[in-house]
């Protein structure tokens, strides 16, 4: 018995991945080619330029990673760390916890400055520290997944020196939410392709300012990680003769070549105001249920919803019921959040009215 | 424009990817579902299931890494490795280099062996080697990809003390010629999606022995490398409750649970036989065509095929003729063999005899 036969198309309202849209479906059987092929050099050469106008920079280093978010996010820290290096991570959701286990494995010097989960980091007081501290990197994560919380990017970024690389996490954030890398001093930005690009994950937008690349050139001794180097992977990316460094996973480019042509189609603004209306949308729909909102309206994010479970009503069954009776798949609570709030998703192809209809009219028989 | 629709099928016979048969591109567009709905672990368990039996071995842990072979190569090292293990890398080809360039990251004392490219290791220099020393992990490329050359595991084997990890790169063999894990008492063995399973890259296939994991387990310090961390995958692969790690690669895990289904249902021995067969079909054509082999008959792969590149021949020139004029891939050589072979592929998919006249037919006409 083929087990992918019993997988019917399934509406995911999740934390990710989004459902993915037909166009993209397409693409991902698109023939494989060999990476070294001319005609994928030229998708490749695609995903950069389309990269660097939706992240709104002119970092000329845009590349998307062999893996899924998560490869990316340590493609950031692992080639952006030398051992004993300052980093401040900005820490108030399960993502920013992610990023000092990765810290930690590199011989980081690490200061955590915690937030409460669920409430937004406090600009001024991430300021104070960075001000009494000469961190050589400081990360925060854009858009709290695990939580639905919006931090400020751009505020921080007010704080952050010459001396110092911003390393901003815009998993959840790119495609559905403003992210301005260059206004906002990015160095390092990574997302993944799952999200607010509707497509299957498995490669993962990054990119890197001069500064960061140079920190990258100038280290002395090899990273410890060969399959992410960007010092090689770059003359694979951006080199005149494209050098092969490991087989790229082809169709997966294939499928965010075509994810980042719909984003541009549709124009980066409007896909921004899409997932806000929708979001409103959302919220009014989940009001007339009864249910609240975990985060204060001014922190929300609109691709990620956390909504407080009510009293007496059995988590997993509800999910459980979702999926298999409507097929609709939304988010369980993670860390302190398991059981309590459910997370729900509206990203990319996901986020249309139609969408939230389907899910509202579902989670009113099964509540 | 769009640039995936320049992308016309293209027959892969070069060091892979090799051509995605018409099921593995339907499986790929299988509904996109969550990384851990109950519906995806029952595929994740079916690919476990079935590396288990194509692998011939009892490994309990068979998995899958959410990137193409190199990222499978260094799962492998960067699990089993503590800084300053004494290593030995049995040298013939790139993808031994590959392994040493690994292992220096991960502060292996690495002792190398070298043998020409081209030819095979010799089993009992190798295993003089091994009884002189008191090697932590031996490392042995089976199909060296960039020769066409097969080394000698099985007898290899034979000198692999209870104390040392056999380390195997089965990429270019598995599914191509025999691989038997256990009975070659190898302690960790990868492969990749894009040969001999005929999918596209982005998934590959890697199994422990139990001393394996007990190494990996007993390890005091946490490795540098999180995404590859076996110790975390083990609990979402192989937990009792499947726990998140990272998001999967969904889709290519679909593509690999076809390829992996396609040769359960021929039959591995059957596979093989037929790679043999096509192979000697191709060396026979070749032969009437005037080329010649750069290996020795009996260390030749079936998989990959190194034919001398004739004395006055374009190199490029040809392989972009057969590219653009006939839609068909040869691999170029690499290293010293840069422009004195190429390499054709005969892995899974593209491993039939019509697809041999094509190639014959073009290159006569090319050449």
């Amino acid at each position: 018995m083929n087990l992918l036969q019993n997988i019917k198309p399934t509406l995911l309202m999740g934390p990710g991945p989004s459902s993915v849209s037909p166009r993209v479906y397409e693409a991902l059987k698109t023939p494989t080619i060999g990476h070294l092929d001319p005609r994928f050099i030229d998708v490749m050469d695609g995903i950069k330029s389309m990269l660097k106008t939706l992240f709104l920079t002119e970092n000329e280093f845009c590349t998307a990673v062999s893996g899924t978010g998560s490869a990316a996010m340590e493609s950031c820290f692992v080639n952006l760390i030398n051992p004993g290096d300052k980093v401040l991570i900005v820490q108030n959701g399960y993502f920013s916890m992610r990023m000092e286990n990765m810290c930690s494995r590199l011989g980081a010097n690490i200061d955590v400055l915690k937030f409460d989960w669920g409430f937004p980091a406090d600009p001024k007081i991430v300021g104070e520290k960075i001000n009494e501290n000469n961190y050589d990197i400081v990360a925060v994560v854009h858009a709290e997944t695990s939580t639905g919380v919006r931090n400020p990017i751009e505020e921080i970024s007010k704080f952050i020196s010459n001396d110092t690389l911003y390393i901003v996490d815009a998993v959840t954030s790119f495609g559905t939410i403003e992210l301005n890398v260059d206004k906002w001093n990015i160095d390092a930005v990574y997302s993944c392709s799952q999200k607010g690009l509707s497509c299957p994950p498995g490669a993962s937008p990054v990119s890197f300012s001069n500064k960061a690349i140079q920190k990258m050139k100038s280290r002395k001794k090899q990273i410890p990680n060969w399959y992410l180097d960007m010092t090689e992977l770059i003359k694979y990316w951006d080199g005149e003769k494209r050098a092969y460094h490991h087989t790229a996973p082809i169709n997966m480019m294939y499928a965010l070549y075509q994810g980042l042509s719909d984003v541009t189609t549709e124009g980066i603004e409007s896909t921004i105001t899409r997932h806000q209306e929708v979001h409103l949308y959302l919220v009014d729909g989940l009001k007339k249920l009864g249910l609240e909102f975990l985060v204060e309206k001014k922190y929300r994010l609109p691709s990620l919803n956390s909504v407080l479970i009510p009293k007496g009503v059995d988590d997993a069954k509800i999910r459980t019921s979702l999926l298999n009776e409507y097929q609709i798949e939304i988010g369980a609570g993670l860390g302190p959040f398991a059981g309590k709030i459910w997370r729900i998703g509206l990203m990319g192809y996901s986020a249309h009215k139609d969408n939230v209809d389907r899910l509202l009219s579902a989670l009113s028989e099964v509540l």
